[in-house]
């Protein structure tokens, strides 16, 4: 037994989009991780392409949002078509893919390699290259020390790992020469023969998290099994150039034809599109008692899959060139009970729940499943945070996976339901596709009331009760605190635009609050120029912030820069011309002992010369009269609004005491955030990331 | 005598931004050619660092203007400061950086190194690392054989270079520790012997670029002389984070101290400053007759700039860290008189004009230089083009620099005059820096009548007649044709929005018109939902440009795809939902053999989803009833506006009669232009260019 052994602070199991996101925390925060995948390649074509706006705010939050914006197709409109009383398909309405106003960004559509390789790109540059994917390695075993769960010093998780031979981890695909989804799933685990204990890796690891897909390993292994169901509707995906004559084909058409099944149509990059195409015919399986009836996913060919397109676009003609992929699913709406084991093993994105995928939700909502999971990791692993914030993730993303589930089970259903006298009725899939399409873009996800979203429990929101039997969805409703109307706590902060102070740019107050693990107090200071009560609270903030007993200085080590765990933002009313910028709270124009000042902290409400006006306060229902103090947590989320008196800095202070760690204070070592520049991370609007969190190494 | 000797279309001698720039065009359009530099490195802070608006846009139409927005500091105010009865310094306004409305960009801030970074990747990604600057390269000697000049074929220019070793190519600057501008200059060729043969290349070459600073050695070859005055006025430069009480440090500031001269302010990236300081007091050349009273520039350091700097700044307090960079200058306004000899050797940037740094102007106009030239080097060495359009390159750019060289005259000495009572007047001051910031932004620039500009000559327009004995400067009066109102022929083709008919994509038309080296035809077709004249002129227009006599078949080589040489575009007044796309005319959604269609040459002017209305029409003054056909150039400026019927076409087919060469005709082998993706060649909006033009490899 002469087998390595290490250890580590979190394993993640697979490197698929949860996985990268995951890794893309670790790298940013700095935290020592690891991830390993059992395939021998990266992934080149096919699989997911939908960015929702949720996930491209995020992605402009680590760094690499422009990339999306620039390589990926911008998917603006859907096209609904249906079949008139000759059963051909004629255009019955128009409508815009996103919401109008419910995101800074819109849906866009790449394939899943390219969307791999910012984060890829993303953890090399934070982790100095440190942090790779691992590959080919399959994890053999897991077990937890049940009697270290509870200390957080110790690493009671134990995976054991094969590295694999290439030959073994790249399965040939069958199904042709064009890449293809069928087959993709690769059960390396299955018959393999662990002969020589120098290819094993014992990892001993405080926390793991599964990223293993549908078929998770490690779901297996913590013994959670998925609920749910599947239904009989079997569709095709080609991603292929169309030549055709239908007019449409360059936007997200949903098409219901009179007696051949429906059709979604996505415009890829690059002239691709990619067809979702109902297969009313498929061949079965009959060699297997087991599988005797079921669909044999290995006869389905891209000519089956045409053929039944042609038949849907009647009277349109379909032609394709350059097929690039292709795969075949049968619809199923499937959630995992249980998200983790002892919250030292985690399972998120298709390890927690599978569903159809023509609302472009599951890598969408698998990447916020680790977005919303490995700040809280890392803040635990870093000694920052309480390790009571793990079970957040459950809590909250399991109820996400519910509503998608329940979305899901509906939209799936009138979609491959035959419209008309006996069928589904098509305005009421426009209606569930409509309000779905709110869902689908990940900006109304409304967090549980909890020990980081401080509110009370609401009442769920049920979509369309009267529905003809089929199962309605639901909402959480969103609550407010009456100092910002229009900011549904638990909720992520919608984005907004200020100006800056100190050199009049107008920016999106999200970009001053990238995802770099820290707290985000923004103070809105109200008229601090006209009224004088504003501007003396805004002193007491200040004073307090700076004083050695604040919830900044309880909170950050000793080691730290002071604004490293909770970074103070102020965002006024006055405009700029009306108040001078060493009238403004000291606290938010802060020097470092050389004398270097953060000019990037202080944000007013007023038009900007070439880009409009935010209007931040209107947009999220503060009134310049009161102002309002909000607490954001690292992934955006909004976990507190209080007032600005001193019962609302009592009000936060107890809200991080009930969060974080006290740390060994010391005053004096506390040093203002210095810029640091560094070519390779720059970022938006000129503005290198002010200096380094605790988080980074 | 076995030195090396070797033909290339084009030699370009000085890699700095107007031989990047020069070369940029080359890889794109795939040209055969070198670039050589003597200096051993490339610069990596200092020097120049405005980017003005033009510039940007210029920029992105190479498809790096994102890279520029997202690293450069955005400078968005200027604020005036003056002296009050008690001689402190005190803000007298803030305006707009950038005028309103101007460019679709405003101007940003970054060290000149990274700006020949994104010039560079550009290079080597469209010349497929086959173009790269070749140094130390030190040319020796530059022959014309002027019995070959009206010889397209030919290689008439011959330069001798010798390659250096890193001794002679990296003189150690003196100044000390910080890097500065004083001995940038490397005189390599002043004491160099040449001793051995083998070191020495003879370059045939067709065509010559000159980019060799200000003290050009190829302009002296070429015996031009640089004609203009020198001032007494010194200004000192550093790159430094002040750590100051002054309110606007990270605003463009222009101050004017009552006795001890003026500052301009610039803020960088980073927490940079560069600070321009007048320096009243500065050390003199006692040690030679020659150089006696002259500025003696090896005495000034950073302390002594500072000094200077502190009594400006009177009464705020001015400390310096981290200073990155220093130099001083003497204000003076050079021009030369010719920019080529032969137009086969052509000096462009520094080597044609040398002026004050403060509006940022030299980099910009020096890469505005090549980015005129370039592209008609590369049409006529391809064969595309007739020689003749070579000469309008001085004409168009020897305007600019002179121009400029006014400009800046009087600017210059408002800005280092004392202010007040015998001095020079504030007042007149801010009117020419606002008026100067038009001009210095680049897009005013308007190009005299030629064959590539089709107007009548106009007169030229005199800013501020009633100055102080200064010069006058003015600007040449724009000329409209009555289709396009606010179209000036000769000037850049202002940006403005349009919506994708086939996508429902909001896009800056501009971004559809990359430089690629391709002529535009833009066809605003007016409303063909509702007029028929309109609809039917467009059939006309339509069938003409695919018949096999049009200009686009008779100037497009037989192997080259249709529209490789002249690009079709339509924009319709009709919305997208009342006219169907396979109504449009077909040049404007032309397929391929294998059927493919183009779906991204038909745009309309109505509202998108998302981003507002571009009103192109309105913008542009064209109505809807008569529409109009714009040509334009490669480089993005107005060639021509003709009418839509018979008698316009004719007047663009005369057009390119004039400037374009006939191409040996061979229809059957015209394709249209294949989408081929490459990951690294993706561009904005999710569209990589539309297959490869011509000029490409």
């Amino acid at each position: 037994m002469a087998s390595k052994e290490s250890n580590v602070d979190v394993l993640i199991i697979g490197a698929g989009p949860a996985g990268y996101m995951a890794a893309t925390w670790f790298a940013r925060t700095g935290v020592n991780a690891r991830i390993i995948d059992k395939r021998g390649n990266k992934i080149f074509a096919g699989q997911a392409d939908g960015l929702q706006c949720r996930t491209l705010e995020v992605f402009q939050s680590f760094g690499f949002g422009d990339r999306a914006i620039k390589e990926a197709n911008h998917m603006l409109e859907i096209c609904f078509w249906e079949p008139n009383d000759k059963g051909e398909i004629i255009r019955s309405n128009r409508i815009p893919d996103t919401v109008v106003g419910i995101s800074r960004f819109q849906q866009v559509v790449l394939h899943q390699g390219r969307i791999e390789q910012w984060m890829t790109d993303s953890i090399k540059k934070w982790s100095q290259d440190t942090l790779q994917v691992e590959r080919p390695k399959l994890p053999l075993s897991i077990d937890i020390d049940e009697s270290k769960v509870n200390d957080t010093d110790a690493y009671p998780v134990t995976v054991k790992v094969k590295t694999l031979s290439d030959d073994d981890a790249n399965p040939e695909q069958f199904g042709g020469k064009i890449a293809n989804g069928l087959f993709r799933q690769f059960d390396g685990d299955k018959d393999l023969k662990v002969e020589d204990d120098s290819e094993i890796e014992t990892i001993h690891a405080k926390y793991v998290i599964g990223c293993d897909g549908a078929h998770s390993w490690v779901r297996k292994q913590i013994g959670i099994e998925m609920e749910g169901e599947t239904s009989d509707y079997i569709w095709g995906v080609l991603d292929t150039v169309p030549i055709t004559d239908f007019p449409d084909i360059r936007n997200r058409c949903a098409i219901h034809s009179k007696d051949s099944g429906s059709i979604m149509i996505i415009p890829r990059e690059d002239g691709l599109v990619r067809l979702y195409i109902q297969l009313r015919e498929t061949p079965r399986a009959d060699d297997d008692a087991e599988k005797k009836g079921r669909v044999d996913r290995s006869k389905i060919t891209p000519e089956l899959i045409l053929e039944n397109a042609r038949k849907i676009f009647h009277p349109y003609k379909l032609d394709i060139i350059d097929t690039k992929w292709y795969t075949a699913y049968q619809i199923g709406q499937r959630v995992s009970p249980k998200f983790h084991k002892d919250n030292r093993v985690f399972i998120a994105g298709d390890a927690c729940h599978t569903h159809s995928p023509k609302a472009g939700q599951g890598m969408n909502v698998s990447m916020m499943d680790t977005y919303n999971l490995a700040w809280k990791v890392a803040q635990v692993v870093k000694g920052i945070a309480k390790p009571e914030i793990l079970a957040t993730y459950e809590a909250e993303r399991r109820q996400v996976a519910r509503d998608l589930i329940n979305f899901d089970y509906k939209f799936s259903r009138l979609f491959s339901g035959k419209p008309g006298e006996g069928g589904i009725s098509l305005s009421e899939f426009h209606q569930v596709f409509e309000k779905g399409n709110e869902f689908a873009s990940g900006t109304i996800v409304d967090y549980t009331p909890s020990m980081i979203v401080s509110k009370p429990d609401t009442e769920m929101e049920k979509f369309d009760e009267g529905s003809k039997g089929l199962q309605a969805f639901e909402f959480r409703a969103q609550y407010f605190n009456p100092l910002a109307k229009n900011v549904p706590v638990g909720r992520r902060l919608d984005h907004a635009k200020v100006v800056t102070y100190s050199d009049a740019k107008p920016i999106w107050l999200a970009d001053r609050m990238k995802s770099d693990g820290r707290w985000r107090l923004i103070f809105f200071s109200g008229d601090v120029a006209k009224n004088e009560k504003a501007a003396a609270f805004g002193k007491e903030l200040s004073d307090y912030l700076l004083s050695k007993d604040s919830f900044v200085q309880k909170y950050t080590p000793a080691s730290a820069q002071l604004f490293s765990v909770i970074d103070p933002i102020l965002v006024s009313s006055s405009d700029r011309r009306s108040y001078e910028w060493f009238d403004y709270p000291e606290a938010f124009r802060h020097r470092d002992e050389d004398g270097r000042m953060d000019y990037w902290s202080i944000y007013t409400d007023e038009p900007s010369y070439h880009q409009g006006h935010g209007k931040i306060y209107e947009k999220y229902g503060i009134s310049p009269e009161t102002g309002a103090i909000l607490v954001v947590r690292p992934d955006g989320y909004v976990s507190l609004v209080a007032d600005t008196n001193t019962k609302g800095i009592k009000e936060v202070e107890d809200f991080f005491g009930n969060v974080l760690v006290e740390q060994n204070p010391s005053w004096a070592s506390h040093g203002f955030i210095k810029a640091k520049r560094d070519e390779d991370l720059v970022d938006t609007y000129g503005q290198n990331d002010i200096g380094f969190p605790v988080f980074a190494r």
